[in-house]
This record gives C-alpha cells, structure tokens and sequence, in this order.
C-alpha cells in the first residue's frame, strides 16, 4: 500500500482499477524532405492543420455543450495559437530552407514556444506550455495517422493516472467510465483541476512522481476531499474507503432531496448558506441545492484561458445571467481577482516582475493600477444590479487609502452613468474581502466604511501563517485550524458586530463540515460555501443549537495547537452528525 | 532633471558626475579552426583560464584584505566553476570536433550554463546567472587581450551607472574615487548589494531601464536612504542634497565621537541599542559605535557565494570571533534563515519547488527539514557560549508545535554534548523571531516558552500587508508606519510583558529615526539595529523622555493612515532632533 499526498482540486472519494498513461510518444521521421516532395509536404502540414483546427473546434464545442460557454473559450485560445500566421510560416520555412518533415518541423517550432514560455519562471505561464505540448501531440496525430487511445471510448470505469493531463483530455472525460483521476503534475489554477471540479470527478493534482509505483490494473483510491491517493490499498483502508464512498453517496442523496428546507439551527436561529460561484452556469447548482444567495462571484473566469479584452457587455451579460438564476437572493460580486496565479494573456506584461506573486501586484491592486479594466467592471455591475439584490466586493484591500480609492472610482463611475442617462442600482451595497491580516487586526476601522465583511479564509490564513497554500512542500504548515486563524476570524467578528454590518466566511474553511459549529459558535450568521457543500452544511446547522455552538467555539479557543482543534472539532461534529465527519 | 526609484541597499547621499558604463561587448571570431590549429588553439584556451584563475584568486586576495574572508568565498565559487573538469571537456569538445575558436566555443558553453540557471525560475539563481556572465567575460579578455577600462583605476571621483555590477567589479570598487552607484538590475540579496553595504558606498540597484536617459558627465544624484536616483537635478533639488549630504556628514562625524555614551532616555531610563551584524568582522563596527551587544547575528553568510559544506568548527569559529569582539555584551545568533532568496547551491535540489519563497520552505522550517544541518549549528552555539552571553533565536517559528520540536532538537544536542563530555552552556537562553502574523496573534501562548522574542518587522510588515518588500511594483503596500503595524508591536509587546519576557525590534524600522519615538513609547526597551545606525539611535533616546514618547506613541494610534503616521512621527523627530530627520 502507497500513500501519496496531492493538492484536492475536485472532492469526493473514487475507488477503481488504474488506467496508467504513460507520455504519449511518437517516433518522429527526422529530417530530410526530397526537394522535389517539399510543396507535398507542405500541402500535407496544411491538411494536418486544418484538422487540428476542426478538432478543437469540435472539442470547443462539446465542452460548450456539456460545461457551457466559458469552458468552451479555453480552446478558442488553443484555435488562436494553431492559426497564428507566425507560427505557420516558421514551420513552412523549416520544411522549404532545411528540408525538415513536417512532424520533426511543427515539433520542433512548438517545442521552442513551450520552452520559451516555461523559461518566464511563472507557474501560470508554465502551466499554459502544457497546452503547447497538448497542441503539438494533436498535430503529430494528425500528421503522423496515429491516433491516442480515446479516454472518452473507455468501456469499463477506471481511475486515470497520469503525469498530467491536458484540458481537452480533461474536457473529453465520460463521468460514466472515469471514476476520478490523480497527475503528477498541476496545481490549484491549471485549467484541468477547473474542469475537474465542474465535472464533479474527484480529482488530486500536484502529487509529485507516482507512476513508476503503479501498474495498470492495480487498485487505486483517490481522495478528493484530503488530495490523497492510495495505490494497492491494504484490506482495512478499503473497506474504510468503500464504508465512506458508499455513506457519502447515500447522505449525498438525501441532502439534495432536503434542498429546500431553511438553514436554521435548532433553536430557530437563522444561518445563511449561500454559494460560491466562479461560472455563471454554477448558479443552478446553487439554486438547486436551495441556497440563500451567491455569497461570492468570482469574475476571473472573463479572462482566463482567453488572450481576448472583454466589453462591458461581455461582463453585463455575466452578471445578468446569474441575477436572473438566483432571483431575489443576494449576488456578492467579488471584482476582478487577477494577478498571483491568475493572470490573463494580454495582461502578462503588467505580471512580469516579482518573485512572490501572492505577496505582489493582484487583485484590487491590479484595478487600481488599471482602472479602465475596473471601471468597465464596475459600470457593468452597477447596471446589472438594477435587477436584482447585488453587492460590490472588493478582494486583497490591505489598508483603508486603498479602499477610499476604489469606493471613489465606484463613484465617478456612478457620476459617468448618470450623466449618459443609463439606468444602474445607485445604493449597491459595498463591501471587502477580509484576507489580508493587517484589515483584521484593524477591522473596527473598515467596518466604518462598508457595508459588510466576507472573510476570505484562503489567503488569510496564508498570509497569517505565512505558507503558500498551493505548496505542497509547506502544506503542514497552512492549516484552517490553527488557534491563530480562530482568534483573527473572532476579531473580525466582534468588529463587524460592533458596528452593526454583516460578515460572512467564504474561504474553503465554510465548506469543511468540522468548522460550521466553530464559526456559528464565533457568532457567524452567514456561510458561502462550494456548491455541492450546500446540503451538508445546511444538515449540520439544523442539527445544531446557538448555546451548544457557543460552548464548542469556547472550547476551541482552549487549546494550544492546531491538531488538537482539529481532533476535538471532529470529535464534535461526530456528536452532532456523524454521518458527515470526513 | 529626471527621478527614478529603486531599491535602496546602501545608505548615504552622493552627488557627483555620472560615468554609464555600457554593456562590454566583443567582438568574437566565430568559427572554424583550422584542423592543424586546433592543438595551439586548445593551449592557447588554457593559458587564458589559468590566467582566469589567477586573477580570481586576486580578486578573492583583495575581496578579503579589504573586506574579510567571508566576501573573498564569493570568488572562491567562481574559481570552482573556472576549474571544473566539465566546463573545459565541454569547451574543448567544442573546438576539437566542431572547430570553433575558444573565443566562440567558451562563450558557447557559459552562455548555455548561465541561461539554463535563468530558466529555472528562481530571482537567487538567475542572479547567479550574472556570476557566469561575469566569467564569460574575463574568460574573453584574457583570450582576445582586450582590458575593460578599470573601475578600480578612475581618476576622479564619479558615480557609476551600469546595467549590473558583477560582484569582482563591485569589490575593486575603490571608495576614493567611486562616489556611489546604480544599476538597472539586482535585489537587496544580490552579492553586489551585499558588498555595497560592506564598503560603505552609497547605492541602489533595480532601478529599472534608466542608462537611455543619461550621458556621461551628466550630474547624478544617489540616495541610497530612500532608493532613489535623481539625473540632471535642478538648482533646487541639487541645494537641497548638497545640504542634507553636508549636514549627515558632520553629524556623522559628531555622532561618533559620542559612541561610548550610554543610551539612556532624559528621564534616566536604559534602552539597550544592539547591533544587527551578518558578517563575524561587523562585531568591530558594532563595538566602535558603542553597541550594547549584537541583537541579531546572522548566520547565512557561511553558506552564500560557496557550494561547500559548513563544518561544526566553521560555525563555531565564526561565533567565538564576535563573541570575542563582543565581550561581556549579549550576542543573540539567529539559528539558518535560509531559503526564499537565500540558498546556497549546495541545498537547490530542497529549495526547488514553489511558486512564493516568501511563503515556502525557509528558515526554521528547512533547519527541522534538514536537521543535520541544525544540529551541527546549534551545536557550535552551545560550545561557543560558554565563554560569553550569546543566546539563540529561532526565526520564522508559526506555530507552537514548531517551536517544540525545534526546542526538542535543541535538548538532543544537548545531550550528545554531554555524553561525549564536550563543554557547552547548558543554559543557553532560547528565543524566537516574531515576523508571523500568527505569532504575534497568540504572543502570550508563545511567551510561556521562551526567554525572548525579537520582533522582525521585515517579514512581518510583508506578510501583515501581504506585500513582498522586494518587488518594487508593491513596494507602496509595503509600508512600516501601517496602523496595523503599530497595533500588532504592541500586541506583542504587552504579552511580553505580562509574562515577563524581554523583547527586541529587530527590523529596518528599528534603524530608523522616526520610529524610535514610537517603539520606546510602545513600551520597548530594547532596539537592534544596522551597525551605522547606532549613534544617531543612541542620540534620539537621549533626547527623549518616556512621558513624551507615550504621548507620540498613544498619537500615533489615533491615526488612520500610514501617510498620516508617518508625516507625524518625522514632525515630533523633528521637534526633538532636527538634524537627524531624513
């Protein structure tokens, strides 16, 4: 039995033979093209282009169909690369000039762009030479006649190993016959664990070298929920594992059938459960697991996995069609998170500096260093909003300037709005993502100046601790439970009562189970969870009472470290509803 | 007149006439080798890298006369490079069997290291790079007989602008004739910033793209306090610098004469000023300024510019130097701080994953990742304590189960010590660096199990305000006079002393003049601080009485914004020591 630790990017527990891809190889004729063959070949390079083409349109368009349209535009990218005239004429001039094959011309005209981008020392732009070398096996497939075994014609469930896979693999997965998957390689951000999680395959990226210790066929567990793997699980664990899968599944069913109910505790304190969202299609989810609102809107999603500058429609179209899901419930829409580990195509310039992008140029310091990108957003926000309960949310401010700044932006672009006479929610209520230690430790002052708090328990935590939450080799480190993380998210709380506006937790640590009696007991009214957390979450809170959530969050504060906290949260939880302690 | 910001790595003003050094260029005879030159040419490649090592070893001579051992080690790493087998195998391959001249083969290969370390995606290592282009270089002086213009032999006294300065340059420096500099390039970490700092020259590097803007001849102003440079100065800018350098000089020279004045506020209280020291011949320094001890002894200077493995007795030779300086005072020695820009090359394998060193594997947590390494140094601190008051601080502890094992460790050693009947100070005081949010938050837990904290305000004002104090882009979010800052000291502070516990300001905030009123107000009796710092330090506390300094303190903490605190505490320094504001 081998126990593997990855980064959880999609939850849920698979257990199922593996299917084991080794790197795709092909044997690629070197040069020499004969003189006499070059206008062939070159016609030949043109038909094997114009299939690639036509084949990623088509994945394009599956990935449309089944995933919806941001999905679909991480290929409009890959579209754009193959039909960039540069990129063409270097691999025709190869073949013409020196008489390369086709194959050994585009591999070694790709190759150069992949390293090019891998040599900028930034995991995003590293991660986006993968899509490179995805490009460059479809074009050899397509000269070369060979084609991959179809993961999407399996005819058994298997879990697929891998050293990584590519979005359009990712993309092309049958949930019917891909129990989950676990690559070596990828991180939190990469475009596979975005579409793992919107699969719902559960899914562990970011596990270092693992394939040289399976073989195909070997029994394989992956944990979605702890971004563990097992391979060649011992009797004990696999019972443990099919005792949890088959409890998960169980509960899981009939959560959703308990959709509708309200999230009140037993003693009929009402606790908000919203949702976190990063597509505009997620807001469905929400809705169908009964949630009181979308707590936090990630916008992001306009600009990845595309090099093209969105309009202020392309934003008010977003933000309607999430307003028009979720109906009269609250919309926090959280401005543009770029920088760090995302950042945009056309933007990469700006991100070039910098050896700690989460302690460098990101979020709401990205908009106010370009402010026509934020005053797009905010006029499309500020106009949506007339439709529906929406509120602004500014991510990473770090000092009360900054948020004068961005709030005196809101208001020239109000000022704009009204002067061109278009119709937009002048009271839009405004509010911050507490992430940034140093807004906790003066949270009385901003709570002066906003309207609510969402605590964003993500960053904070690994700014509090100082450890990357996306590096595996600090994992230890960055943990939820630690007594640091309860004592800033009770200073939050206190000044946020203190001064009479809400506060919700939005990070991962309001998805956990363990930690909802915690952070009622801390005096947390509103929750925005992952969706699929939703009817769990609500369980635990219709199972609990204010005075015992107290009790157990006074209890917490006791004690000294961070595994203690975590034992004696699960020990409660365990008490309160077993079923759901992971 | 033109002003360009960048960072500052050494303090002092200087004003003087610009010589820009462009970049070395050569003209190099590309190939071939006439096949019966090729053993006179191979001879020929010889002679140049033995007259290469030479002039390393020189280099390395003169590094350490002027400077100390520990600087010429930074040639003593090249000189390995130079004499690597494999280097010339490569090189010599090259001209044998391709026939390229040594000139092109030699610049082939080094070019092809020195990209390779770029590539790897880490600031420390491709500032390594500018090592291997520096070796290129003297490589093809000595082969083409061209001599770039010495830096060492100017004649007049300018200020150097260069694209980089190559550490071999940056040591030859002759302080006579080399007013201060700038260059494009670099970090705080970089060995040229290293170096600048050592000779006392003014400097600031990563400026940015500035050389376009200037000529030689051109008057350039340095300011190396506030990392600025300023080209073509009008009449009023110039005025303004030449009385500020003027009037800094004479207090300087006064200030010094004061050294061996106790610091002791008006109202008869002892603040103990110690010096911040990283090389064993900075004791000297602290000792001639009248320090009270060195409060921060660090100890990574044994493994930069050096591949080798540090004996137990490197340690300890190193400690019993300053501790021998020191005499009778306190030498606090900082256990390893290596890691994010800090890595030797002999541990890059560890240091090689994640995306945000600052974040990442650093400090205590690579001395309990690699605990061989930590006890041979923890074990040359305890045999070297025995003849003097030193005592040991773990850095960037987070958690309390960290600072048990590290604690752990420490009794292992201990008891190894005893067994083999080696003498060592069993009582050895034991504290921790407070520069993590989290540590701070829960000071009073920590201070239960130490005898002292040391607060770092670098690290803790980058993870407080999430922004890396490194990367000018965020320089501005970077900021020690943030209302948090002031909130988070006096947390610490106040649950040092309800538990008894001395505590130290450690950080660049503690070295500068404004806030000396602030810290002592906030209740601090103890300051560590960059050696030339420690007269003017010394002056304002003997200004001071603790009545006003509680009055600037309590001030301080009505006020809302950094600009605010700031623009206040230069006013109330102004007040009691007009020449020292800057």
């Amino acid at each position: 039995m081998i126990v593997k630790q990855g980064i959880a990017v999609s939850p849920g527990v698979a257990i199922g033979q593996a299917l084991a891809l080794g790197a795709e190889e092909f044997r690629i004729p070197r040069r020499f093209v004969r003189v006499d063959a070059v206008d062939t070949e070159i016609e030949r390079l043109h038909t094997a282009l114009d299939n690639v083409c036509k084949e990623i349109a088509r994945n394009e368009e599956l990935a449309t169909d089944r995933l919806g349209q941001q999905y679909g535009a991480i290929f409009g990218a890959h579209l754009q690369m193959v039909r960039d005239p540069k990129l063409l004429s270097e691999i025709e001039e190869l073949i013409r000039k020196r008489h390369f094959s086709p194959e050994f011309a585009s591999s070694q005209v790709l190759h150069r762009y992949a390293k090019e981008l891998q040599s900028l020392g930034n995991k995003y732009l590293a991660e986006r030479a993968a899509d490179i070398f995805d490009l460059e096996r479809s074009v050899l497939r397509h000269l070369l006649g060979e084609r991959r075994e179809e993961l999407s014609q399996l005819m058994t469930p298997v879990i697929v190993l891998a050293h990584n896979l590519t979005p359009s693999e990712t993309a092309a997965l049958d949930k019917k016959n891909v129990l989950g998957f676990a690559t070596e390689i990828g991180g939190h951000t990469s475009h596979t664990a975005i579409l793992a999680g919107a699969l719902e395959i559960p899914a562990v990226v970011g596990v270092g070298q693992f394939l040289a210790d399976v073989s195909g066929g070997d029994m394989v567990i992956i944990d979605g929920d702890h971004g563990e793997i097992i391979i060649d699980p011992d009797e004990d664990c696999l019972e443990r594992y099919r005792h949890t899968e088959e409890r998960s599944k169980s509960v899981a069913e009939r959560l959703l059938l308990l959709g509708p109910q309200v999230s009140e505790t037993r003693d009929g304190v009402r606790i908000k459960v919203m949702g976190n969202i990063e597509f505009p299609e997620e807001a469905e989810a929400c809705k169908a697991r009964g949630a009181d609102g979308v707590g936090l809107y990630r916008t992001e999603f306009l600009y990845l996995g595309t090099n093209e500058e969105r309009t202020e429609d392309d934003h008010y179209q977003a933000y309607r069609k999430v307003i028009e899901t979720i109906g009269d419930a609250p919309v926090v829409i959280r401005t543009l998170d770029l920088g760090a580990d995302k950042v945009p195509g056309s933007m990469r310039q700006m991100f070039s500096t910098g050896d700690n992008p989460e302690l460098g140029l990101r979020s709401i310091r990205v908009s106010l260093h370009d402010q026509t990108l934020f005053k797009t957003q905010l006029r499309a926000v500020l106009r949506a909003a007339v439709d529906g309960d929406v509120r602004i949310m500014f991510p990473l401010v770090s000092s009360l300037i900054e948020l004068r700044q961005a709030k005196m932006i809101l208001r020239d672009v109000k000022e704009d709005l009204e002067e061109q006479g278009i119709p937009f929610a002048r009271n839009t209520p405004v509010g911050i993502m507490v992430e940034v230690p140093a807004v906790a430790l003066l949270a009385e002052d901003f709570a002066r100046e906003v309207d609510f708090f969402s605590i964003g328990t993500n960053d904070l935590i690994q700014y509090t601790l100082a450890a990357d939450r996306s590096d595996p080799v600090v994992s230890k480190y960055y943990n939820s439970a630690d007594p640091s993380i309860i004592r800033i998210v009770r200073m939050v709380v206190a000044a946020a009562s203190s001064r009479g506006i809400s506060v919700t937790v939005c990070g991962q640590m309001s998805s956990d189970p363990k930690f909802i009696p915690l952070l009622v007991g801390l005096g947390l009214r509103h929750l925005s969870v992952t969706p699929q957390a939703i009817p769990e979450i609500k369980e635990i809170i219709r199972h609990l009472t204010i005075p015992q959530a107290e009790e157990i969050a006074s209890r917490a504060q006791q004690l000294e470290l961070a595994r203690d906290v975590e034992t004696f949260l699960r020990g409660e939880l365990n008490k309160i509803c077993p079923e759901l302690v992971k």
